[in-house]
């Protein structure tokens, strides 16, 4: 096989990791069981731009073992793991991605992933989608389908089945109940605040979190934070979220009046630059600034380097400060990227172990149930059983409809 | 007018108590102001089924300055406050409630309710609805159409829509944002423990709550138990429910389980008999019983009275314990009904101000948008009025998409 | 028997409150048990000065079964129970007490209580101290000592020692651990937001919530305002406390700055005119104000009636509206009185269970341990003793030190 | 000046590390001004014993910019940065740590420190002072006295004091408001936590939780567990503070009745073996042990080796699998040394500037006011200042007595 990779030498670390998060995913375990014996996928091509760690190899080595040719990159150039990646290219799985490419790289990457000519795809954001609806349209054809795995992918394959333009079936595996009531909030929650703690090394306790945007995500990042003790704001344009966040004892107002009264400024809005240089002047000295949205365009970063004289290396390479003329510096996490990935390790492995999951029995269900181009909802049956395994795994039982409830639910 | 009230001398402690609700509920406040010049309901015959306290009389009263008849009951024959029924008697509606009444007594108040020959209809639970279906379907041709305020009743009308049965266009107001959001999860969180801690006058804090069912309701329960320092036990038949209960720190449970571990036990599901006689014989001594779901059907309470071998009063009226053979004791409150409304004053103002807001417009929207028979979604312009007003009310100013943000939104 | 009570024919509901209360208190239930077969106070007589309510009528009783003579009174005007005053003195107990009494009265039934003649006696916020060093000065010497319930009672005495005045031996009660972090912090946190909200039907989610003090009773009501949804905001007078509210996640600033913020203001600082005129001119339209210390001055009441142009009625007696000169209305709870007993039914029962078991307990340990006039702390082992007990009641096992865990904490 | 370091070369990092959080230290500040202008320690040289790391280096620059002459060592062998070491150094002070130190060499490194010939000495869990008082007790008599820095220190202290034993005045900084109320639980809490996330990249809503331990760490850890969604199980030996856990909505159980049900152990007890062979027997496939106390002693690490049959790499150095013989594996980080610092970089920069303000002014105190060998408290006017200066950073104001106030606290 033929890898881009940063260094196969170091693939033994991305082992270990592989094999940390494997014993720790029950629900991958069940699907991998049944893999041996039936490689579903047999015969298939499957192209995959997500974000490459640990818990994605553990997929991508999954549809292997379900009888794919699979081909991997990262959805993005900060998310990568080079251990990680030189690990899965050898367990059989072609790997394109490098952590740190530039714009033209990743693109490239994206290219190579592509040139598997995928009967399936796994799609991060759009990234695949995009390429394969215009320089890589030839390629469309032959595709069965998708699944989508972020809020940001599901609004753009939308407003595209909107326009009739979508050329193959995309499943929302973001819209399931287990995926974003876990994966977005839970998830994002956790290793949103990882990846600012580990940085900063700051105390969280008493200090005021400015969240733009109180979707799952935004719930998520708002209530760890104040599970570490602090003050939360919450910004949004939607007025029954607004009100959300108020019932849910966070305080809520625009942006503009947030800016000076912020310690931290997490954005997790799926939108482009809610924090821009109106902002950047009226906050404190010290703010740090960190993105948990799709992509690293919720922080005007252009508008941020034009404004800065000057920047101050951080305590790590993960966080840059930039000096403002009047002198107070504003400190920047992975140059407005997701920060749980770039600077962190990602969601747990048992938030992707539902995800993912959900990812594989949805390609599955592509190849039962062939459809025509549009976007379709988990089947509700994979979500439901998702759930129950995951409750077997924790030993956990629960309660079931007698007859006599059942009747009474029918009773009409 | 000819009223059913228990007594008329009651008024003025009614009076006191619309009053002060009054100023708290701006949405009606500014609804009231429009009608007083646009009696938009002139002509109209409204009937309502609701729990008769204080600001269910301020909507009540609302619909009358809005040019409607208006006939009024309660949906339950402990939640009816005679106060208050008195009040709404002189300030124009036509009343038929009185706390205590019995099943017979208490089908005739909505008898005489359906006598105005309504052509709206308010319903709570589908009390309305069940006997416009039955033994007063000659009445049901002249309704251009209702709202139903709870989950039970939604559940009942999408049976009986789904069978083709439905005789007039309902609008389900319990599925609207503002409506479930709020209402069911923070103020049916907030009441339920207002009704349990006023009758009880025990300490919540290292408890264990057993909170049955985990949709809106119970969630707000959950939450507002762990508020109060207790330890919850969630129990659910819905694995993904389930999946949310654990990861928000809950322990999930078969009621089987949990028996003999629950201080409390709280019923939200909508369901007949989540606890019965199994789960009497496993409960500690002193355990306490409540019911914050629709019916009073929850907790087995026929059951709990054939195996005590003697009641023991409790502090107050509203709460009463059954003596179990073996000498142990469990506490129900309220005969099982509604803890909030029937052992306490309901939802607090400003939570209903959202909800009967919804009732008010959505009946508005059903003359001004006619329908056939089915069940409708509030419209969400509905929706939205109702959380600006709010968040106007309150004072918050939210972020409004700059025209970059909407282009960006778009680009697909 | 000499009684002063409201109406004897209230007894039966009285005694339904104790015999509610007696069960939950299984540390009172333990030192039963022992005084029945040895009354340790035989030949004492006890004067108590307690808030009046089934609670403190157990208490009461207890000693009386104990062997002791006692009579008791309320500490408060406006937190006598009739109902359970009848009742207790149908059960043996001297009792001078009625909801309402005014200045003079309230003076008159101290001391009713006194004439007894007290051995020993139990105060609370040190009315009877107060009396004893006065105008019964005479009977002082008798007097072999006493228990004090509260901060504000302890302050008191402290001074007097400290001033060489205290005239016998007194136990500080509130000091002890199992007193103040249970009692003050859970029991005031509980109880202050139950008589508040069922007083007022508001829902206090999304709501800000000042709260002056942010010693253990004032943690205890920010930490269930929190709970409840709202956000705290603390006011101080002390930097270290201040610190600590800030860490625990909530605002603090002055109340100059707070009261045009407040939605309900809540004092618990044990100092007077906490909120006065200059915060009165301030607040919100419709802001509530709330006293959980020990004394009615710690609003300005006296203050505020004289602002004031008209008072409004509330939805009950327990809440009256002030009216500004420029139409704002501020509501008072119980006339600025302790809310959580004077709209409310106190602490509940398993609280004050450890409190008044501190309370037996130390009194016995006076006739044991004979002490020079001074302030002592509680006995370590009684304090020991109580939580042992509770665990016991609740089921609970604890770990020991193993041998070698002792001698390694010995090593030196 | 004669280093001992693993790295000269490491030193830019460790500058970058220490830039940071000297931004983040007002307290520090506020004195490094004061000590430019006058070098109160002038001709005072200081050993130091504490986890070297950024934090730790500010404070040893400032005591050197105060005019003393300092070495400083680790109080861990895990602990010490040799970035963080190699930096500090180049800014005049004498560093021997390095990470990863064994035994002997640890004892070596601080007979080192001690060459120094203190006047004054700074002491981690007694680490100095142990030596002092046996092989370097010749030094002793110079020693003007120390400030102790954890609670296992303050334990051994009081053990020597009591006994007489102890031969120069230690100021017990670990028991000032201001250090134990804000590092032991908030500092710790966080710490702890970030060690644990960062390592294992597991979920921790929905698991289980056992504290072991519930003194301020403990309660910090537990705090912040169920901040990131976790039910938590307290373990302890002391019955007041186990009804604490209880009232604050932890379960409490023994160890041994604890083991099964955990997914994650921390220790933070001060005391030796709380976690052994049976504990180890009954823990669940999976289980992640931590240790958040002094020593690591806690969990008994030597125990777990000898029972393995196996050890596994974690996915980081920082985390050992132990196979037992019926192949369950249990996970140890940081091999049982203080997780926080061993596997993470130990407490936020604005919560050891609380503690090492503290530091300095008990060093400076000892100069100004000599004291007999023996056991003090902080100056409670210390105390006040460094929560002042903290609210002053903060741009807090608090309220003051006004005098009618204090009159009234003092009017008897």
């Amino acid at each position: 096989m033929n890898h881009t990779l940063k260094n196969p030498a170091l693939a033994e670390s991305g082992h270990r990791k592989m094999d940390w998060v494997i014993d720790r995913m029950p629900i991958l375990a069940k699907i991998r069981e049944r893999y041996r014996h039936t490689p579903v996928f047999q015969g298939q091509r499957i192209a995959i731009s997500l974000h490459l760690e640990a818990k994605t190899a553990v997929l991508a080595e999954l549809l292997h073992i379900g009888g794919a040719t699979v081909s991997i990159t990262s959805s993005n150039p900060l998310t990568a793991q080079d251990d990680v990646a030189a690990a899965l290219a050898e367990r059989g799985v072609t790997v394109h991605a490098f952590r740190g490419a530039n714009a033209d790289e990743f693109d490239q990457l994206h290219q190579r992933v592509l040139d598997i000519e995928p009967t399936l795809i796994i799609d991060d954001g759009g990234e695949l989608t995009e390429r394969l609806h215009t320089n890589r349209r030839a390629l469309a054809d032959q595709v069965r389908g998708g699944a989508e795995e972020t809020t940001t992918g599901v609004t753009r394959l939308k407003a595209l089945a909107k326009a009739g333009k979508l050329l193959y079936p995309m499943i929302l595996v973001n819209d399931a109940d287990m995926k974003h009531l876990f994966d977005n909030r839970y998830g994002t929650g956790q290793s949103t605040w990882d990846g600012i703690v580990r940085t900063t090394n700051l105390v969280v306790a008493g200090k005021t979190v400015v969240v733009a945007g109180y979707g799952w995500c935004g719930k998520g990042v708002a209530e760890r934070a104040r599970g570490l003790g602090a003050r939360v704001i919450v910004t949004e344009i939607n007025p029954v979220r607004a009100n959300e966040a108020i019932m849910d004892g966070h305080q809520v107002m625009t942006m503009h009046q947030a800016a000076p009264l912020g310690d931290y400024f997490i954005t997790v809005t799926g939108n482009t630059h809610v924090i821009h240089a109106d902002h950047f002047a009226r906050m404190k000295h010290g703010a740090i600034l960190a993105n948990a949205g799709h992509f690293d365009v919720e922080v005007d970063v252009r508008g941020l380097r034009s404004l800065a004289v000057d920047t101050v290396p951080g305590r790590t390479p993960e966080i840059t400060g930039y000096r403002m003329p009047d002198g107070r510096i504003l400190w920047l996490l992975a140059e407005g990227r997701l920060v749980n990935l770039a600077a962190g390790d990602g969601h747990p492995a048992e938030i992707m172990d539902l995800t993912f999951g959900l990812q594989a029995l949805s390609l599955e269900n592509l190849l039962s149930h062939p459809r025509a181009p549009g976007v379709y909802p988990v089947d509700p049956a994979v979500d439901a059983w998702v759930a129950q395994i995951r409750l077997e795994a924790l030993g956990i039982a629960i309660d079931h409809l007698t007859p006599e409830q059942k009747a009474y639910l029918s009773q009409y």
